[in-house]
C-alpha cells in the first residue's frame, strides 16, 4: 500500500499525484550517501518539506503550529517517524515501517522523551547528528524543547546538514519534474486566457479572486502564493496582498502566483497593461523579457548561479543599472515557492541536470515603481528547457 | 497613511480590511504592560503571526523560506523592523517609523549584523529580551544564525516570552473579531448550499475543487485548509488531502476548512452522508452535536479549558468512551487555524471575554472509523456565543 495514493483520481487528467515507493527508496539512498560522505550518523528533521521529501506526507495540518513533527533518518535502513497520534494512521500507511506516536497536545512533554528515546535505541548514546541549521532553514519544534532534547542526549553531536538536505533536494526527479511541469502548463493557459477576464474598474481584489478560481477550475490544488499590484506605468512592491484600488487606464497589472499540483509549485509571474502603455513601460518589459532569454541560454549545467545572473544582469545595465531591491534575479523551486539556490552574483552553486529554477529580473523605474518578469525552467544536459510557457514578446494591453 | 489599507475594496461587502492605527497601539500598550510585569527588556520575535499582530504586514511572501524577517519591541515606543529590502516600502507604508534593512539573500550575513547592532542601541548591551520558545512556537531563522546573534551580543539573555504573546493574542479586538465572525458567516453559508453541488461518483478531489471554489465566489480570500474524507460510516483520519476514491452510497463525507477573510482564520466542518446512514452514524452525529452543545454552555468566562473538556468528555462517554486520537476537543482560532489555547483535560487557561475558540469532538467509531465535528466561538461576558451557524440536528443526507 502507499499513502497517498499514486494514482490519477477520477475526471482528472496529468501525472499521476504521489510517489512509488522506488522514489522514496531513490532519495533514502542518496540521503545516505551523503550522510556517510559527510560523516553523519543520522539525520534529525522537522520540517515540512523535509519530512514530505522522504515520507510523502503530504498534509494541510502543518498550519497548524501546536504539534511537533519528527523524522530521523539511520545510516542505514528506512526513516523512523515521531509524530502525534493524530498523524499515527496516515504515515502508518506510507512506505515507512517504523511509526511511532505520543498523544499530542501534551505541551509538558510534547514528543521529547520519545525523540529522545527513540535517537538512543537508533544511533545509540554518542553520535553525529545532521540537523539543517543553514541558510533557508529552520528549526520546527520549540526553542526550549530542542534545549530539553539536547540535555536528555548529551552524548549527541547535532551539526549542520543544511548541504545534505540541499543537494538532494534541489535535483529533481522525473515525477518531480511531471508534478511542477503541469502546474506550469495550468497557470501558463490561465495566463493566456486571463486578459479576457479582465477589466478596467476591477478591484485588485476582484481580479486576485478570479485568478484563484480560474486555476482551481483548470486543476491546480491550491493557489497559495499569489501577490501583485497595479500602478501607473509600474507597481510599488511585489510582495502584497491586492488593494482596494480600482484597475484604471494607464495602469500595468502584475500578478505572480505560486500555484500547486499534488505539493509542487509552479512560480512565475505576468504584467498587463491597461488602456495604454508608456514607451517607457514597453522598454522595460523588452528589457527583462530579453534578460530571461540571455539566462535561459547561460543555465547550462556547469554553469554557476553567479555566471547566470551576471549574464542577466548585463542586459538589464544597458538600461535599468541599479537594482529593484528585489536581491537576485531567481530561486530554486518544488517543494517550496522558493528553494535553494539563488540567482545572485556571490551564489557559486554550480548547475546540473534536473534543477528547477525561475529567473526573475526586476527593475527599477523610478518614482518608487518597478517592473518585474519571472519564468520557470529545468536545467537539462542539453541546456535549460522552460516549463512554463514564454510570455508574450510585448505586454498584452486590456482594452479599457 | 495606512498599510494594508483599512477600507472595504469595490464591489467588496463584509468588514474593512486591514486595522486603524489605533489598534496597534492598543496591542503595543498591552505588550508593553505585559513586558515590564515579566521583566522583559524587550521582545525578539521572528514569526509571521507575531509580526503581523504589531505591524499590520499581511504577505504571503512568508512562503518563501529564503529571508528572515525580525521585529524588536522596545519597552516605550512603537516597534522596530529590521527586514530584508523586498520588503521595506510595505513596512515603510504601516504605522511603524523605524524600517531598517539589508539587501537580502546574503546568506553570509543574513541580517544577523544588522540585527544585532539594531539592538545593542535598542536595549543597551545588558539586557532581558524575550522570545518565544514555548508551546505551539518556534524561532523563523536559521539556528546557526541565532548562535551567531547570541555570539554578537553576550550581555543579552534571552528569556522565554510565549506567555506574554499567547496571553495578548488570545483575546481578540472587536476588529479581529469581526473578520473571524465574516469568514465563519461565508463559510457556513457554503456549507449549507453544498449538498446540491454534492452526487455520488465525484471524487474527493473534485469534491474538495468545488468547495474551495465556491468559497473563493462567496468573498473568502484563500482556503488554505482544507481537509477531510470520506468511506463507508465514516473516515480513517481527518488531516488527509483528498484521496482519488469516488463516494458513494454509504460514505459519510467530512470535510474541515480553515478559510481565510483579510488574515484570519475560520476553522470548522460538516459531515454529509450519502444515500443511507446507518444507524451507528446516526448515533455518533448526535452525540457530536451533544457535546459541542453542553461545550458551548460550559465556556463561560472564568471555566477552564480543562473545565469544557470534561463537560463535553462526559457526554461522550455515554456511548463513545474511549477517544480518537484526536487528543484534543477544540483550540484557540484567529490569525492562524489553531492557536493557544487546547481543550484538553489539561489545559488550565481561564476562559475570558474575547477568546475564540473551536469546539472539536470527536468519537472512534471502530473499525479504522472515526467521526468528528466542530463548530467556531467566541466568548463574551454573558458565555459563548457561535460564530459559525450550527449544523443541521440530524445528518445532511444527499440523495444517490
Amino acid at each position: 500500500m502507499s499513502n497517498p495514493p499514486n494514482e490519477t483520481p477520477a475526471g482528472e487528467t496529468g501525472p499521476k499525484r504521489g510517489f512509488p515507493a522506488a522514489e522514496f527508496e531513490a532519495r533514502l539512498a542518496r540521503a545516505q550517501v551523503a550522510m556517510a560522505e559527510a560523516g553523519m550518523d543520522g539525520l534529525l528533521l522537522t520540517t515540512e518539506p523535509e519530512i514530505r521529501y522522504f515520507t510523502g506526507f503530504l498534509t494541510r495540518f502543518w498550519l497548524s503550529p501546536t504539534r511537533p513533527w519528527f523524522l530521523l533518518v539511520p545510516p542505514a535502513g528506512k526513516p523512523v517517524a515521531i509524530v502525534p497520534a493524530i498523524g499515527r494512521e496516515y504515515l502508518v500507511a506510507t512506505w515507512l515501517d517504523d511509526v511511532r506516536s505520543w498523544n499530542s497536545p501534551q505541551p509538558e512533554d510534547e514528543g521529547v522523551s520519545l525523540l529522545a528515546s527513540t535517537m538512543r535505541e537508533i544511533f545509540g548514546t554518542k553520535a553525529r547528528i545532521g540537523i539543517p541549521e543553514g541558510p533557508e532553514t529552520h528549526l520546527r519544534m520549540p526553542l526550549g524543547d530542542f534545549r530539553r532534547l539536547r540535555a536528555l542526549l548529551p552524548g549527541i553531536e547535532f551539526t549542520d546538514a543544511t548541504g545534505v538536505i540541499k543537494n538532494l533536494r534541489m535535483i529533481k526527479s522525473s515525477a518531480e519534474l511531471e508534478k511542477i511541469a503541469h502546474a506550469c502548463a495550468i497557470v501558463s493557459d490561465v495566463f493566456e486566457i486571463f486578459p479576457s477576464m479582465l477589466a478596467a474598474g476591477m478591484s485588485e481584489v476582484q481580479i486576485f479572486r478570479r485568478f484563484k478560481i480560474t486555476c482551481l477550475e483548470r486543476g491546480i490544488d491550491d493557489v497559495d502564493y499569489l501577490v501583485g499590484g497595479a500602478g501607473p506605468g509600474g507597481y510599488s512592491d511585489i510582495i502584497s496582498p491586492p488593494s482596494p484600488r480600482r484597475v484604471g487606464a494607464g495602469d500595468i497589472l502584475m500578478l505572480d502566483t505560486g500555484a500547486v499540483f499534488d505539493g509542487y509549485f509552479c512560480d512565475f509571474d505576468r504584467n498587463f497593461g491597461f488602456g495604454h502603455v508608456s514607451s517607457d513601460s514597453e522598454k522595460a518589459y523588452a528589457a527583462l523579457l530579453d534578460a530571461t532569454q540571455v539566462g535561459l541560454q547561460a543555465a547550462r549545467p556547469g554553469a554557476t548561479c553567479a555566471y547566470v545572473y551576471r549574464a542577466m544582469q548585463r542586459v538589464l545595465d544597458k538600461d535599468f543599472a541599479g537594482g529593484s531591491g528585489v536581491g537576485r534575479m531567481g530561486h530554486g523551486l518544488g517543494m517550496q515557492l522558493t528553494e535553494w539556490p539563488s540567482i545572485t552574483p556571490k551564489d557559486e552553486t554550480i548547475l546540473q541536470p534536473g534543477m528547477v529554477l525561475t529567473l526573475e529580473p526586476s527593475v527599477d523605474l523610478g518614482g518608487g515603481r518597478m517592473m518585474v518578469h519571472e519564468e520557470n525552467l529545468v536545467v537539462t544536459a542539453d541546456g535549460a528547457v522552460l516549463l512554463t510557457r514564454a510570455a508574450p514578446a510585448s505586454l498584452p494591453v486590456i482594452t479599457v
